[in-house]
């Protein structure tokens, strides 16, 4: 629809300045496509976020106790949790910071800079991304299930809590990579096409 | 290099035929970039599969037995495992079917369409690739380490070749991952720029 409806407008700028230094490029739609981007970014954001939040505050001890034992599980029970907790932060950091170059994108929507810079940061973010949220996902899946030739028991029976908290941050951090991977391609369609 | 090779070809061109209907672009660049491409597609394909192929044949049987039962350990053994199986295979096929279009981006190195269609698959084989190596880190993590709240014992002492055989995998699923963020920024860099 927006293609029909510039391809006038463009020819009417040509007939009445005689200026053709500037290549005729029509798509409105572009500044569509940055404000969407600008909304995800906004989402990811909350995702990230909360993901990191979320599993940052996952911590249950047990009503009952020995001598020499308390049984507790915190984030800080599994290396990959605290690498989930940094990187989600590192994410959402990232994404508040790439939020300026968005807003450049919506007022030049031609311009391919900022399109460029985002699409680069956001590939190498999106990794980080789905490292941490796979990582924590298959240690979660392990604590809800176990593993018979290992024999290590699942504890999800004990630490009900822990596990919908973690679980919870996990749907959350793949939230966000969704996003990323819509931004991505977003961007790159935006780029690509005239 | 190339560059400064290029421009005075290209006005030659313009000179001789006196046709200006296409735009001057110059970047010959973007030819060596798409040979760049191809070869590190040939190095993902093999980072992939061996990947997959070194973790599927991964199997140890511990030279002692009970009445009961026999110790082994094989990919079968971890639900994340089989998963990064499947996953590098496809990923491993999905850059075979790749090649011929990046051979259509060394012959067309100004198009579009090509570079356009990998960079969005490929963002998306990306995200599955890192997803599987990544969980299979974590994994690979747990038998090495164990985990002493959830009384998870380390197998590795065990399982000494199982563990080094997923760990070689699990490094060439990285190296593959690697390679598609650089494919992935090449990409976008060649659109991006005239």
């Amino acid at each position: 629809m927006s293609t029909t409806i510039d391809i006038p407008e463009s020819s009417k700028v040509v007939k009445g300045k005689g200026v053709v230094a500037a290549p005729l490029r029509p798509g409105g739609w572009k500044k569509g496509v940055a404000i969407m981007d600008f909304i995800l970014r906004l989402g990811a954001i909350a995702a990230a976020l909360g993901a990191a939040a979320t599993m940052g505050t996952s911590d249950q001890t047990l009503p009952f106790f020995t001598q020499f034992f308390q049984f507790e599980a915190s984030y800080d029970s599994f290396t990959t949790f605290q690498f989930f907790v940094i990187t989600m932060a590192l994410v959402g950091g990232y994404l508040v910071l790439s939020l300026p170059f968005s807003v450049v994108a919506i007022i030049r929507p031609h311009a391919v800079g900022p399109r460029l810079f985002l699409i680069i940061l956001d590939t190498v973010f999106l990794t980080l991304a789905t490292a941490s949220a796979a990582s924590a996902a298959a240690v979660v899946y392990l604590a809800h299930n176990g593993d018979q030739d290992t024999n290590w028991l699942a504890i999800c029976n004990q630490f009900g809590d822990f596990c919908a908290q973690t679980s919870s941050a996990v749907v959350s951090s793949f939230v966000a990579v969704v996003v990323f991977v819509l931004l991505i391609v977003m961007s790159a369609l935006a780029m690509g096409k005239p």
